[in-house]
């Protein structure tokens, strides 16, 4: 299954037979108080900054949150995509909890953009599924509802039937239904990424839909950051998922290897450019 | 299934429900001119260093290779034993093409040994399955026969259960045969992993025996090597590998990782006392 998604120029398939596709998580205010005081004066340069320094580390697809607590990014997500668009050609992943922040930005986005996300509430469903219609978006649909977050995968599994069900139902193609397992930390429950990897092995075998996963936070709390989210990483791309949510700048190298040892990427060409970008 | 090896004094249970238990590769003079040099002359020093060394990085079982072109270690096999069974407590991993070698090391070994390796070719079964039974030693089976390597995970599996069906009317125990489905350099052949993969696979779903991989091959002649044996090494684990032979000084915190993230290390204990070890 594939899924396409286009920027100002530039379109990205996402396909459940990878290569992986790479989101990149930096344009984000948690954490990034730089990010948070330069957005607040509407200065949008280091946004710009961290947009290049993740495509120049293998970032397909740009994720844009700017968002922050008393904040309404309603007005600041479509100039942020007005800006990054004005300078990048490659597809956005707008990521904001307030949909009307999503379709505000998608009234002024260029090509075809990727909406995160929607969940199976049906507040989140009622809000967005009409607005991803209407203006030609993909969704990311996490595998949560109005009862909260599951720990069976086969509840997730059906949570994201659901979503793909009533995605298609407003006239949403499938393949714009990309489904995110959800990732917890492991430090606050041992078993939360059985839980996510599991959940990962039955919608690539039972659904065939590509899969995005926020795959940074698993390792929240625990020292060695890198090795944890390393190991998962690549579990979960030999599972099933296609598009991570990451820091390209972590990650990269890994995914490339993964995809190298999946034979998903001849002669490792894709593999020894990462290495020697990094050598430059 | 349990596979138990013993070593001077130390038991170590090789789970296939995990955690990993990690076989080092170092002593082998494979790129180690100075291990050659200083056995050639008798001197095992450096080889006691390099197993201290491992010891401290995580090695459970140390693998012993001591042979070299041009010199037999049917004498110098049982001495590398005696000497490092003088000064440590865990199970060895004999490692040598010859027979001899193996049945001299076993004659003076303590404790319950792995050997490395039988392998389906008649001539290997002849001579070591016996050998194995006499001294209540475990075998490492590697997947090829007189017909050479295959290239089916089917064939290798099947080749597996020769071993066992043989190994197990020589008067060994079903679970002291380890299966060794062999890695081969991806660069070499772009589908060499994914083969090992669903061969990892097939023997644990079908078999359910341990299994063993020399890993740290598989990115020969590529650059960024950690990135291709990390990728490799975490789906493997996630497959069924359960007692890889790799330089426990590259691996250990990404073999601790993947155990946390499959729930097999409570409260992180192990991993952190990794992390810990290795800030000291």
């Amino acid at each position: 299954m594939k899924t396409i998604l286009i920027g100002k120029s530039k379109e990205v398939v996402i396909d459940t037979e990878g290569p992986v596709v790479i989101i990149g998580e930096c344009i984000n205010p948690t954490r990034r108080k730089r990010l948070v005081s330069s957005l607040q004066a509407e200065d949008f340069s280091y946004m710009l900054e961290l947009a290049k320094s993740q495509i120049d580390a293998g970032a397909d697809i740009l994720d844009v949150n700017v968002g922050y607590p008393g904040v309404a990014d309603v007005e600041l997500l479509p100039k942020a995509v007005i800006e990054l668009q004005d300078q990048f050609d490659i597809p956005l992943c707008l990521d904001s909890p307030n949909p009307l922040a999503i379709e505000a930005a998608l009234r002024v986005a260029k090509g075809k953009c990727l909406i995160n996300s929607v969940n199976a509430e049906e507040a989140s469903l009622r809000s967005l599924l009409p607005v991803a219609r209407q203006y030609g978006a993909a969704i990311i649909g996490l595998t949560l509802d109005d009862d909260g977050i599951a720990h069976e995968p086969e509840r997730r599994l059906k949570i994201a039937e659901k979503i793909i069900d009533r995605a298609v139902s407003a006239g949403i193609k499938q393949e714009d239904v990309i489904i995110d397992p959800l990732a917890m930390a492991v430090s606050a429950d041992p078993y939360a990424c059985r839980v996510t990897l599991e959940t990962i092995r039955l919608v690539h075998d039972r659904l065939g839909h590509n899969i995005t996963l926020g795959a940074s936070n698993i390792s929240f709390g625990l020292p060695a950051r890198e090795d944890i989210n390393n190991a998962f990483m690549a579990m979960s791309i030999l599972y099933g998922l296609t598009c991570p949510i990451a820091n390209p700048e972590k990650i990269t190298g890994l995914v490339r290897a993964a995809d190298l040892v999946l034979a998903r990427d001849d002669f490792a060409i894709r593999f020894i450019e990462h290495y020697q970008s990094k050598q430059l």
